[in-house]
């Protein structure tokens, strides 16, 4: 119903017009474009082991008692409901294995969130002006160096190595950085430090304290803080539960630690929590303030209940179970169908969603490849592992890599996709594709 | 437990640098040092009135149908939930009695927010730079003034008259800024068009039509844009239900329509939703992506079966049976409290939650005045009308206003709250104050 007069322009922001589309739309059309597509590309959580008995439960119990139904209907504090910082609180007592005065938090250092996305935006959003420098892993959660990008961040990265961001690159890079006088534009090292989108690898426990050391020794008139995305740590199937950063951080100066109800209990919650230093909360209460005055306090009575309950931990042990077998089963059918002799490799993840399949070099698994499109013919979807990469200093993304996510597919779903996914790759691979004669943008 | 050695400062952003404190935080910290207080500050809604029973009933139904379940506790779209920004375009087609196709609106036109906030704020986000100019009436609400100023944003400021914002101000204020040459500036016309916050005054319906021919009118190189934030739109008392601008907006390209299941059903959902230009939403989207990638699923699916089961539009009758005697018993008990003589007059808004009390020239309301110490020792809380005011351009912000919630108070406390309420304002004003000597950044 437009008619054909010319309507003027928008004029949008500096920040909007820097603001892209989430660069991953297309494989969304690709799933609605055939429903029997098998999915290892979607970030969803499993749909059958959502807690709908145990959210049913909690809501009945909540309802049940006027005076409690009432203050869930009712607006919450900017910071969240009280009782949900507490709980929260104790829960990282209980993960830590130590009390949270021995880091120096209290429920006041605790911000409850519209999922531990809007606490990763507002940080940047109060942290970075355009030009600040962010640190991160090479390859990262390409949604929030998307959003770092839009807030106009100069995303410096470090490689990623089997024990998580190379940490030994970073010091380096800090280095380089005081060398050239621009360590006061570094704000923040960001790092997923438990079963990392996408390679499913994780930071180990001895880098851990030396990071923190490495954020501490380098800021110098400001502070570089250690921004720690825990949002898989609960979803541990086996190896150690290491302690965080943060838990280290014995004053409460240096670390941000961003946990969700998402991945571990239910998405549609949509509830977060960031324990972070005082100062900082000052300023991100200021700009939540402004964005919403506070998230819902339904879903905050319905996560507080959760966890008094019980019902939240025994949710997550079950969890873990199903989530341990769908790993197990896509780990054993890449053993099984992807020949040894492919040159192909992939991470073997001790929690989490995802596996990071890296493919010889010079192959190629972009949007645009005969791999991808292949793919989409045989009925199997993954993420090109391009998009999580920030170029190089050539421009160079490596374009041999695919995140699989084994969160949403159902098991008896996961050999046939792997299956798939296994014929595609060795068919294209076997054909003399020009990327593989000529490389574009390669290392060599 | 913080060392003695010192710490860097944090190196916050230029934005988070120019947002504050929401300005009356000192209200609640009043409530918190006297529970006893009768506290007509606060902009909660009555407490008693929230749907408790029909919001437990909506839960059944959803949680009693397995997939139905699965999906509130899944991901959702960052636009929303299809199904609730379908009822919520039905909605508007009988909010305003004509096809939502007569003003060019579909069902990807409306995004689903964390409250109608989170709309507001995005909006200005994507439009505003540093120096970018919105109109807004004076007094306004000041939550979202401040929100501007966070932004950068240049607000000017118009009279509110009795019909609502002065549309002939605004006129004359873009014929003065195109003069200026700074008409690209203008990003924004900000008004609450129903019962606004804190006048409690509406936009009449010849007004309506004008304001949009005259945005249209001045959208020379860039769009200028109408945000119609009608939040309170559904608490109608008495008089006319009045047309948005929104529905005179034949092609949806001057004007944003903000409306929030807050007020008339329960902010504890934190749902709202916005129907916009295309042009904009594609940006909002962009942006939201980054916040949140979607407001919570579960909340989201409680406001469509509210709508679908009929128990929304039964909750808002009540709701205005219940708002409109507690108006009717402040509004009496002014006129019983308050004597003729004093020259003292306030608003009879026909809806919303806001009742706005205007003293003689020279009083003072501000939250250091004798007054609002005298009040709070009385027991009783209003909102200083200073807070709702930007300055005039020589600095001047009128002192002599309050703005009175009956929203949250219960009914019995309406007659003891207002009749403190005078004791204090008729005692004050009684007393030579040197104010009314020898006013400061008085007008005269």
């Amino acid at each position: 119903m437009f008619s054909s007069d010319s309507v003027q322009p928008l004029g949008l922001s500096a920040k909007a017009r820097r603001t892209g589309e989430q660069p991953i739309s297309f494989l969304m059309a690709a799933v609605l474009a055939d429903p029997n597509l098998i999915n290892f590309a979607a970030g969803l959580v499993d749909p059958l082991t959502l807690p709908v008995g145990p959210t049913r439960q909690i809501v009945e119990t909540i309802f049940a008692d006027e005076r409690r139904a009432r203050a869930a209907l009712q607006y919450d504090t900017t910071l969240g409901l009280a009782s949900l910082r507490r709980a929260a609180l104790a829960h990282l007592e209980n993960l830590e294995q130590k009390p949270t005065a021995d880091f120096g938090l209290t429920e006041r250092d605790i911000v409850i969130t519209t999922g531990s996305q809007q606490a990763l935006y507002l940080i940047g959003d109060v942290l970075i002006d355009p030009g600040d420098i962010v640190i991160a892993a090479n390859p990262c959660y390409f949604v929030y160096t998307g959003t770092l990008a839009s807030l106009g961040a100069n995303v410096l990265t470090v490689p990623m190595t089997y024990d998580g961001i190379d940490v030994d690159a970073i010091e380096k890079l800090l280095v380089k950085l005081e060398r050239e006088n621009r360590l006061d534009r570094v704000k923040l090292i960001y790092s997923t430090t438990y079963y990392q989108n996408p390679t499913g690898l994780t930071l180990c426990a001895a880098a851990r304290p030396r990071l923190l050391e490495i954020a501490r020794r380098f800021s110098r008139r400001n502070r570089i803080l250690i921004l720690e995305d825990a949002a898989y740590r609960e979803l541990r199937y086996d190896g150690p539960a290491l302690a965080s950063i943060k838990s280290l951080d014995r004053d409460n100066r240096y670390t941000i630690l961003t946990q969700t109800f998402s991945k571990p209990f239910a998405p549609g919650l949509k509830t977060g929590y960031t324990a972070m230093p005082s100062e900082l909360m000052e300023a991100i209460l200021h700009q939540k303030g402004n964005h919403d005055f506070g998230s819902p306090s339904l879903t905050q009575h319905i996560a507080v209940e959760a966890m008094a309950s019980g019902l939240y931990g025994r949710h997550v042990r079950l969890l873990c179970d199903s989530y341990r077998s769908k790993r197990d089963a896509m780990l054993d059918s890449l053993d099984k169908y992807i020949p040894a002799s492919a040159g192909i490799s992939w991470t073997r993840p001790a929690g989490g969603l995802y596996i990071w399949v890296t493919l010889p070099e010079g192959a190629d698994s972009s949007r645009a490849s005969a791999l991808f499109k292949r793919c989409v013919e045989n009925g199997v979807l993954y993420v090109p592992g391009d998009y999580c990469f920030q170029p190089d200093e050539n421009g160079f993304v490596p374009r041999n890599h695919l995140r699989l996510s084994f969160g949403q597919v159902a098991p008896n779903q996961i050999g046939p996709g792997i299956e798939r996914l296994a014929q595609a790759i060795i068919e294209v691979l076997q054909q003399p594709s020009r990327a593989a004669v000529a490389p574009v943008n390669s290392r060599t």
